[in-house]
């Protein structure tokens, strides 16, 4: 039997129906996204409804963490889909806020966290990671779940949110997902419809990098090394322009000349194919 | 019959507390302050009683909130005299964290609110209401409570917490609370235990001089002159050097010429008298 799922744009509403189901003694799951939604995003619902009774999907679009030059205006939007995609998934309230219900006049509190929202693309999207900082933190405060689940493809926001919550003593659990992939091994993101075919086709080389970087940690190949060959791969494709290829402690993400064993590193990619910037990650243990 | 206040220094045992309040359906009031209680902060819990079933008073001198030229380390500290005040005011739960508790690693994570914390004592005291905002949301996420209640002699402080609170739509009511003052009308603060006998006598012009200010707006002299007299009735003192005498629009502190009716004015003062530095405020509507 297929349950009904509530849909609801206004945070009273949410707040009554959340308020509801935890009196029941439900455990509350949320997964924030951005709408467009993919089997990524599906994979977190699916997470959630293992350890919890009741769970929730936002999908709000949030233009605080969108640089004036970037893809808010064009970022992709089908929310009939994503209704019939959430449903289906088992996602029990949906919330739809518009901006003006979320920002009703101009925001003047920030939330930033420092360090760990510094390098990779806090070093490409200034601004951004204090954007995503600040709704999430707002998000908790609306739906105050037990706990929140985000896809390790954005491995830095994952490491911004979890200091956020651990400095903050925020009462919510923070649930890492494992990134979902396409077969051909691109990892699945709202923004992979702007590649055109041939884009598509290179953009195979982000993940294929990625593995050839594990593979020769192994072989114990010095890191700067794994970053100049990583490099020229992904150079060899024509249409792919890089932002940055790093490696980093995780989840500091600080600067890291030689591995030390049991040290757990990422290898993290930005590149650009076109107006299309597409990020990917490999998280290792030494 | 009084009733056992429980004291707790760890955020795990509070939460449990709490929780178990929570269940019992009880409404949660909640009273941060820095210890060294005076009348106004139980008047704070005086306030909190009438509208809430279990109150909560944290005791917590905030480091964050501390210039690096300030004083943190002399700040009046007397935890058997507090508790003892705190119990007989009508306290249920004491909320005692050492720093180490608090921050337990550094802390990397700041809330700021533009614009409302940059007048005034954002001034003198740069990074101030960062601290405070932090720490306040912090200890929010901790209690989790129905209410929160503040004096307004911290007038900016409030400001600056109910502008966050809204902006990430944190789930607790704020409670403005009307200033306490000495029958002599200088206003209740732990720091006036600093004070000399003469410097004490001297302080009492801060509540003259806002009593003035509040006469002369009366009359229609225009807020500059005001602003002037003020100063010149502080500077009168030989021991008061002035740190600023400010009127501002409120709550949002911003700059205002001439007074229109209907809007609400806060004259604002902080002065200094040795190493002390006292403040007071007096809420106008024009």
């Amino acid at each position: 039997m297929i349950e009904r799922m509530l849909q609801v744009p206004t945070i009273a509403e949410l707040r009554r129906l959340v308020g509801e189901a935890r009196r029941q003694g439900k455990r509350i799951g949320f997964v924030p996204t951005m709408g467009y939604l993919h089997d990524g995003h599906l994979s977190l619902v699916k997470k959630a409804r293992e350890t919890c009774d009741f769970v929730v999907m936002s999908i709000f679009v949030n233009p605080l963490q969108f640089g004036p030059n970037e893809d808010f205006d064009r970022y992709p939007r089908d929310l009939e889909r994503d209704r019939e995609l959430a449903r289906s998934a088992g996602v029990d309230l949906l919330f739809t806020p518009s901006v003006e219900e979320m920002y009703p006049r101009q925001v003047l509190t920030t939330v930033s966290v420092a360090q760990v929202s510094e390098p990779l693309c806090g070093q490409s999207r200034p601004g951004h990671f204090d954007g995503v900082a600040t709704v999430v933190l707002k998000l908790f405060q609306i739906v105050q779940p037990d706990a929140a689940f985000f896809g390790q493809k954005d491995a830095q926001q994952l490491a911004v949110i979890s200091q956020m919550v651990e400095d903050l003593s925020v009462p919510v659990q923070i649930v890492p997902c494992p990134i979902v992939r396409e077969p051909d091994g691109l990892a699945m993101s709202s923004r992979n419809v702007y590649l055109s075919p041939e884009e598509r086709q290179q953009a195979t080389v982000l993940y294929r990098s990625l593995k050839q970087a594990d593979a020769w940690l192994k072989e114990g190949v010095p890191l700067d090394e794994i970053k100049q060959r990583m490099a020229e791969m992904i150079t060899a494709e024509p249409l792919a322009e890089i932002d940055y290829v790093e490696v980093l402690t995780y989840p500091r993400l600080t600067p890291v000349d030689t591995a030390s064993p049991g040290q757990q590193l990422i290898f993290a990619l930005a590149v650009r194919f076109g107006r299309t910037r597409l990020i990917d990650n490999m998280l290792v243990t030494v």
